[in-house]
């Protein structure tokens, strides 16, 4: 409704800007959990993302934003092949949405009227090729976590209810935002998050400041703010757009597969997931920094966002797991 | 249905009036929580101050109080433009109100009668440019505390239940009473209302007597003893509109920033949300004195009720909230 | 269905009678809670107060019995505006009963077969300007306490649900019985009644005689116990009258006042509303003997079932609560 | 279905027998509550009493079994005024009724078919002026039996449900069977049963042997069986009708109310209704024995039975509540 | 829809097979609970059953498999008054199935369709005059368990539900399989079923080696090996068809019956179910053996499975309850 | 949606890759259950397994895929006899689909629009003669699985529900993946599935990088990979066909039965499915190699995954099952 804030204007919160342009990169690389008390900006920077981010092209109509009439599902019975360009979709799931329209369910209007069963889709619909925000994601009913990561993983809706048998597309960026003194998620959820990046209110009385004052002029006068912040977003955008483009083309050696697989095996971490994201992050680095090939600088500078949900709790080390993967980088990248 | 206690005919509790004259001259600030004892006027106090504030206008037939017929939700389809003036709506959440009426729901009748899927807005849209009151804000299930802070903050209701998918404005000052006896806000609720004070029974003799007396007076003949207070209550509402005009001209210096900013680091107040609110306080407090800048005692005199809430437990100082707050303050504006 | 057991005849329990006896003369004092065993004829003594009552006037048709066709709510659509006479109501709250019917609900028939959305009023409805029962209070769900004493406290019933959003005055005394071995009332509910009582069976040999064969008489011949009984209901119903026509002339010093007040803060009763009941019902009692001022006698008299029920519980203090009043009352009113 | 056992041809269980032959005779007694582990014949005994009892008389058609037309109730609509004769009701609580069975409910094919909201009445109606059974009433649900007691004791049924107002007498008395082992009755709810009694397997070999031999020629040749048994039936049943004449001829003395309340505080027993039961009971046992007053004797052979259930636990006194009755029977009546 | 396993063909388990063809011969003896672990036959045990029994008589469309159209209920409005024959019903109670398709509820259908209010018939009604089997009785719900036991032995299902009341006989014999690892009947429910059987997984190799092939052998032509075994099928058969004729010639001299009484005395059973049940079983015993009379041996034989479930544990004895009845047995017909 | 990767090219994962190829040999072993963390590739392997079954003949428009017009249910009114080929099916079940999808229930809209009563079927009608797949078997509710196991043993599904008594064909091979981390499934149900094998993440880095290579390999170009792997799938397949024709010609001597019933009980496994199993999964796994007969080779190689879930936990024992079960067969089979 009102302007959001502009993402180049936020203070600070380096990693989870940066996790945020990677997924824009790659949205392969899967979802972002945020970490971090209330009041550090957390759905303030994912609603600046949502402005920030290039259009796509859908086929008009189609209520999972196809970008080709072949690929629109047959219940929706898309009558348009005009190709049209929509800002891309990012997805607010607020609290109480009913399961229903978070996965679609039946048309209960058309079901009355006109006596068909119809599918009405939900909010996983809409999120196709685009994001899809939970604030607080720890509040959420696990079932609904489960559902949400099952298809942000599968790229699909499955729908087995009242009835109906759906499946559609959902390709999306699942961005959590947790607060870790509301209840923890389950370590088997983490994983399923492709990065995860911590965020703390600023120590540094001039940083905070700043905050207070850009926060305070976007609120007294929010066209001048947004005016002056313009140009700064438009560069970044051109960036990530660039990047997508030369993402096909950056190499990847042996030697950074055996860094990517030499790392998850130091760091004990469960699965294959791990090294994976490592190596698809460290890519969407390369592309944004323009460079050809992966190094081990691209590596290190991803690891903790890829890999610290992904460590098993040590009794014996007190150190954060932020800590402990930059201290295992150290020894095998070293 | 009756009159309503004259507001200026409170004997005492001078915290709790500012806080909500305060955020009648800027509902930016935030909700306002009254902690206390049953009996001690809170629910008094609330509709005193219904009856003092100065009316709105609105378009006619608009559910959600629009300004401007281009504010109107679509799904309201108001025909009429016209302006009209009503009272600033203060907004009961009666116990027992059910989800479907606070955030709206599927209008039963025109599904019935029409086979239409309209929608009927609830008590977040009637409450949109005025006030919402819950009475023992702590009696609420979670689920809807979680819901109202949420809708408050955000300034929009969005709706996603029943095949419905609906967002209309809803700026409201939220006004909660908990009674600390009676169970506690979990202390990430808190963080989300604007202000907070306490309010206790007199202990002085003369000033209980002095409730009584009015109190029986009011109830014996409600009409005279309106009147004697109608003039009180006009020079209120006039100084409330001025501090209205004037708050977008006081200014605040480099100073106070870092003064605001100090005193949440002195506290260790997380997030940013201590120094916006203190901000935004001291300014209207300035305006309502109709001060042409803010000052330190400005600041003084408004941190408690800005910061006390966001404090974390110390268990090791066994002072209250309050008292810490000013001992801070002594310190930092010293 | 069966005549009600006659008021006058009940063998002792002079404090319940009392207490009933006032909040008749005047109903704003508030409810009145009734501690005692089964089997000490808590309901017996309810039952018999209704038929006890004066009647009241109201206009016909309506369902929320007012005495002027102004104050019929729009929602009824009453036609007439003839007054007629009907005994005052006295609802009974049966177990089993469901919230819709308590506050009122959708009227189906009527959405069924004209697709109107109607209001069909509940209990709150019917016992405006009266009497509502509830037979162990205790063994209520919480959420329709709160609600019950809501209601009661505002005087009027706010509905929002099933797509409602009603209000009609619902101003009554409510009478719960409780047994304390079967549950506490929460202290915060407590405070909202405005008098409460014990009732115990009698110890005295030839008083539990003259109950078995008062009762014993009623059961084999009602008719004939009744007619014996009648002259003195009718006199007890004239003097309540008389009361009720002369309570605004009873004057209440400053000093009265200052007594009220000082034993409040003696007793440390949380909040206003003691002092206040003891005042309204000191007034009752000596309204009910016709006398011109309140005097020292009256605030002793019922001082016990104005405050005892809003101490808090002090540890050091075996006593019961009723004791502890009459202790300080002596201080106090020395 | 089957015919039922004959009652006189049960072995032993005497106070079980007596117990239901004198509420038999007046039912204003209230209702049995049977103690005894599964297999003792408690449901075997009902049965037969079903079988035993004098017909009434009814009104052709009426839903509660009314003896007069003016006592059908409204919303019946019973257009006949004919008497016929019927068979005393003894209704059967099936495990798994709902309560809309038990107390009526909206007629939902009328509501469904002729959009007419009318009543269809349940157990309750249909027990009136006969027995009501629950067999394990200790696996009800808690606000089953509180509504059950609530109206064997008001004799009414007041239906406040699904926008039905209704009510309707409910006269019966209500037999409750209970297994100590499987869960306890309230102790406020025992109060509000008139009569218990225990029963207990017999240890006895030879009884035990013409238990089987009873129960195994009856389930061999049933029809020779009642054959042999009828008489002994008709002659009780005669016996029964007799008393039910004579009872309001029976003398009660002074002494014998002195002798009433007497037992009753040495027994220390909470409220009223243990004498006025015990009073009842021994009424109706002099009346089964023709006598024309009551004796000490009568209250003997009934205290028991009228007031165990009613004791306090005492943890001094390992004696069973029965064993103290009679203790406490010889010294008050020595 | 396959063959089931024949019941002659099944491996040792001679108490479990014994104890279903003796409820085969006298239905009264009450229902047959089979413990063991998983994998030990109980449900094939069951299935071959179903196909050994004799067919029975029923009138053609009675959905209670009445053998006169007399016992038709009314409710079923059958027409032909045709018999025909039937395999005996062994209905199966499937995991899942809801309360109303195991008692009946109201025919939605012809409600929706025709406006009538007719009873669609459940499972019990089915499994009149045959079998009802529960595989894990210990994971149905209580209030399922309950309600079946209730019905066994009244046998007659009593509805009252939905608007309906409605009965019909349901005579059936109860087999539960239980596993005592997966959570115990409560003891009352025990005393409930006529007989009770453990069925072991064979220690013998040799038998262990016989119960693969025959079950190898079965599943890979299925047909070869029913052939194999049909003879002794039917020789079985006939024996139980002999055995429901002679019963009512088979005597019972006071001798056993006291044998009967005493051992259920010496053995402590609450009740007089036991007893009861042991004279039926030998009987049946006798029948299926030929015998004339019931003698010490026929009791001898049964007493375990008649009385094992109906003991009281006993804290100082370890011995399990077939043992110490075993013991009993001994010394009461030494 | 998107091609799943090639069984073949899973490396390592030899246990589950076995266990998955010999139930589709021989359907009659049973579900399979795989335990191990995330990100072992679970759930890849069991979408690889679905592309590598060869098709199945059924006959078109069978809602249970019956290869024989006699076998289609009669519900289902299928009017072609055509017989056409299908892949076999492999039905997900997705998290949060509910009861009513899994088994089938009314067709809701055949109701409304027809006033049939017509069966819709559910899941467990697709996955007739194929898989049926549930990723993190640990996290369905309990009464899902209980239903889920109970269909997969008795080949049929039995729907008594909604007013609906139908059954039909469901023989399917259930594959579950279980998380040992989040949940454990009840022991009786272990017992239920036929097979079960562990997966581990690799812990050879070479190992581990050629799994990255493969899958960054597949999902940057996904047709060039499949089409280097088509050859090796098309092997597999045809040798899984040969091995279905050749089991039933596989001869298994009396002394490997001998050996079977020794191995189980030697391991003191409960009932006689563990016997029975490994029975057929060494029959599967000769006719898999194309020999004549089972050896003892042939035990061995299956014995861990048919047996090592049937262990009851030696607390006295640490080693894992698979361990003691190696131990045993290397004693047993010395």
């Amino acid at each position: 409704m009102t302007s959001p804030f502009p993402f180049t204007a936020i203070v600070g919160q380096d990693d989870m800007k940066l996790a945020m342009i990677l997924t824009a990169i790659d949205p392969g690389i899967g979802g972002v959990l945020v970490f971090g008390d209330r009041g550090t900006g957390k759905s303030t920077a994912v609603r600046a993302l949502a402005a920030l981010l290039p259009p796509i092209e859908v086929v008009e109509g189609c209520p999972v934003n196809s970008a080709r009439h072949a690929d629109c599902p047959d219940w929706a019975n898309v009558s348009s092949d005009r190709i049209v360009t929509r800002p891309t979709p990012v997805i607010d799931l607020p609290l109480g949405a009913t399961e229903d329209r978070v996965v679609g369910a039946l048309d209960i209007e058309r079901a009355l009227t006109r006596g068909e069963k119809a599918f009405e889709p939900g909010l996983l619909a809409r999120a196709n090729r685009g994001y899809l925000y939970i604030d607080e994601a720890n509040l959420l009913e696990d079932h609904i976590v489960d559902l949400l990561l099952d298809v942000a993983q599968s790229g699909e809706n499955v729908v087995e209810r009242e009835g109906l048998s759906i499946r559609h597309a959902a390709r999306f960026v699942l961005v959590g935002s947790g607060n870790p003194e509301e209840g923890e998620l389950r370590p088997q959820l983490l994983d399923r998050f492709g990065l995860s990046v911590d965020v703390k209110s600023p120590t540094d009385i001039d940083e905070r400041i700043e905050v207070i004052r850009r926060r305070d002029a976007f609120e007294r006068d929010t066209d001048a703010f947004m005016a002056t912040w313009a140009p700064q977003d438009a560069a970044l955008r051109d960036r990530i757009v660039a990047a997508r483009a030369a993402i096909g083309r950056v190499e990847s050696s042996d030697a950074t597969l055996r860094d990517c697989a030499g790392l998850c095996l130091a760091l004990g971490s469960d699965g294959l997931r791990g090294e994976l994201t490592l190596l698809r992050t460290a890519r969407a680095l390369a592309a944004f920094e323009d460079a050809g090939a992966i190094t081990r600088d691209h590596l290190r500078r991803v690891s903790a966002m890829a890999l610290s949900h992904r460590l098993r709790r040590d009794p014996l080390d007190e150190a954060g797991s932020a800590t402990r993967v930059a201290r295992i980088v150290d020894d095998v990248l070293a």
